[in-house]
C-alpha cells in the first residue's frame, strides 16, 4: 500500500495463504493495512471488507475461444467487467476485451478494465493502456498482479508501467519475508497470595534473550503530533516528565524525552477476569487508526530501504533493577 | 527425522505455527512424516497422535527457585519428569533434576531426563550425560530444543552432542524455507454435454508455466523395488511396456523405461460426484506408508545438499499433441 502511492491495492492471496483460518486472518490484516478490497468473499461477508476480483484463467479455458469466455462473462457480469487477458496472447487478450466493451457499451455498461497477470507487467501496461485508449475506453484500468511485492510495484512505477490497480496475493497473505514470527512468552512477575507482586527474570547467554522483569507497560512519546519513541517502564515507578530509557541490547546507549513531549500508554487491557472489556473496534476503523498513526511516524522509519532505527528503550531505573537481579542470580549460582 | 538417524524427534510447533488450523495441520504432518510425538494435545486428541513434552520457563519462573519448581513438577507428575534446566544456569539446573531425580527414586519413580533449549548444546548435552552417568541417572535422557532444523541436527551429531531425543518446533511447523506453496489450478480438459473431452491449454512466455493438456494421471516406475522415475501421460493413451518420456522443461532430455520395471498409478479418485470414495488412512498408517515408500528413493534423491534429480517426465506422446497445440495456438493468434 505504501509502495502503491495512492493506488488502490487488491488483496488476493487466499488460495496461497495457509488455511482457511489462515486466508481469513490475512485478508482482515490486509485490509486493516490499507488494502481496498479482497477477493476472498467469506472475508467479505465475516468482517464486511469489499469484495473485488476477476475470473480465473480457467474460465477463459473452458471456452472454445477466449472471445466466447469474454461475452459470456459480460453477460452474467456486466458491471463487473474486468477481463483477465494473459490466457494465450496478452495483448491480443487487451483487444477481445475492447471488442466486448464496446458491445456492453452499446447496452448500457462500461468495460471496468483487464487484468495482467504475466509477462512483462511494465511493457504490457503500457501497450494495454495504449489500446484502451485508441479504442475509446479511457476509465478501463489495468490492472495487474503475478508475484508482486512492495518492491515489484515501487520498481514498476519507476518504469512507467501503467498499472492503476494492484492485485497482490502470495507475498501479502503468507509471512513470506519472514516465515516464523520470534515472540515468546515470558513471566515477569507473580503475584503473591497476599496480593504483593514479586519480580521474575529468565536469564540467557544471549543478552537480548534475557526477559525484562516487573508489571511492564510501554509509552509512546510525541512531539508535535510525530512519534520520537517508545518506553518500557515498571507501573510501580511511572517515568516523571522527563525519562531517561537505555538501548535495549547496547548499554551505551542511552537518550531521554521530556519537556514538549506528549505521551500515552500503549498496553491496554482486553481480557480483565474472563470478560471482555475492551471496545473492539471494526476493521475499518482499525484501517483509518492504522493510517493515522503510520502518518505520525518519521518517513526515515519507514522507508523499505535501511530504515532508521525508531528509538526504543527500557526505563532507566527498572534496566537498573534488572541489572541487579541479573548479578545477584549469577551469583547465587 | 532423517536427520536424526533414529532417534525420537517431538514436534513442539504449536506456538510458532500459523493459527490452530495451521497448528493442528502441522502436526498431523509431522507425525506422519516420521515424528514420535507432538507437544498439540489437542492434535493427540484428535489424531490419535501421542503427546509428549515438558514443562515451561515461567513453570520454574513461578517458584522461588528452580529446585522448588522441579519439586513441584514432581509431585505433580512423577511419571512424566523431563526437567527444562535453562532457565537460570543450565548444569546447575541439570544438578537440581538430579537431586529431584533421586527423591523420585526413593519414592518409586524414574526421571526420565532434562531439557536444553539454548546455549551451545553440543557442550551442554555433553556436560549434562556426565553429570546424569555420575549421579547414577545412566537411562535419563537428555532432550534438545531451541531454532532446530536438519542441518543443526546433523551439526550437532557431528560434534558428539549425547542428545537423545530432539525437540523441533518453529521450523518444522512453519514454512521455514518455503513460506508459500506455488501450486496452481489449471483446467486441462473439459466435457462436452455429448460426453466427450476436449483438451486445454494454457500458454506463458515461460516454458515451465505452460499447462498440460489432457485427462492426466501419474505412473510412478520401480524396479527390484526401488523407485526410477515418474511419467505422466494421458488416460486416452496409455503407455505400452516401454514408455518414453520428455524431461518437462529441457526437450533434450529424454529417457524411456520399460523391461524389468514395475508401475502403479499415483492419482486416484478421493470424491466422486460428490461422495468420499476413498478409503482414509489413520496418521499412524500413513505414517508406515510413507517410512515405506521412502525407503525405496535412492539416496542419492534424499541427501540434502545437492541431491540427485528425481527422473520424473510427460510421455512422449502427450508432449507432442501438448507442442501442437502451442504451435496452433501462437499461429491463430
Amino acid at each position: 500500500v505504501e509502495a502503491a502511492h495512492g493506488d488502490p491495492v487488491l488483496e488476493f492471496g487466499l488460495r496461497r495463504a495457509q488455511g482457511i483460518d489462515g486466508g481469513l486472518t490475512a485478508s482482515r490484516a490486509a485490509f486493516i493495512g490499507g488494502c481496498s478490497a479482497t477477493s476472498n468473499v467469506l472475508a467479505g461477508k465475516l468482517f464486511g471488507i469489499p469484495v473485488k476480483g476477476t475470473h480465473a484463467h480457467s474460465w477463459v479455458m473452458s471456452f472454445d475461444s477466449e472471445l466466447e469466455a469474454f461475452e459470456a462473462y459480460a453477460a452474467a457480469m456486466p458491471n463487473n467487467c474486468v477481463f483477465l487477458v494473459d490466457t494465450y496472447d496478452t495483448l491480443e487478450g487487451v483487444r477481445n476485451a475492447v471488442r466486448v466493451g464496446h458491445a456492453l457499451r452499446r447496452r448500457g455498461h462500461e468495460l471496468l478494465g483487464v487484468r495482467l497477470d504475466s509477462g512483462d507487467l511494465a511493457y504490457l501496461s503500457i501497450e494495454a493502456r495504449k489500446i484502451l485508449d485508441a479504442a475509446g475506453f479511457p476509465d478501463a484500468q489495468v490492472f495487474a498482479s503475478n508475484d508482486l511485492d512492495e518492491r515489484t510495484i515501487e520498481a514498476l512505477r519507476r518504469q512507467g508501467a501503467k498499472i492503476a490497480v494492484w492485485g497482490v496475493g502470495t507475498r501479502l497473505s503468507t509471512a513470506y519475508d519472514q516465515p516464523a514470527l520470534g515472540g515468546v512468552y515470558k513471566l515477569s512477575a507473580v503475584r503473591r497470595a497476599d496480593g504483593t507482586w514479586e519480580d521474575r527474570i529468565k536469564l540467557s547467554e544471549n543478552p537480548a534473550k534475557r526477559s525484562i522483569p516487573g508489571l511492564l507497560q510501554v509509552r509512546r512519546y510525541s512531539r508535535d503530533g510525530g512519534y520520537v519513541g517508545d518506553v518500557i517502564y515498571d507501573e510501580r515507578n511511572p517515568p516523571g516528565e522527563t525519562v531517561r530509557y537505555v538501548h535495549p541490547t547496547d548499554a551505551l546507549r542511552r537518550n531521554a524525552f521530556g519537556a514538549g513531549t506528549e505521551s500515552e500508554e500503549l498496553l491496554v487491557p482486553v481480557f480483565r477476569a474472563g470478560a471482555l472489556v475492551y471496545d473492539v473496534p471494526t476493521v475499518a476503523e482499525a484501517q483509518a487508526r492504522l493510517r493515522e498513526q503510520l502518518a505520525r511516524f518519521h518517513p526515515g522509519v519507514r522507508r523499505f530501504d535501511n530504515p532508521h532505527e525508531y528509538p526504543a528503550g527500557i526505563e532507566e531505573g527498572l534496566n537498573e533493577r534488572r541489572n541487579r537481579m541479573i548479578l545477584a542470580l549469577r551469583e547465587a549460582a
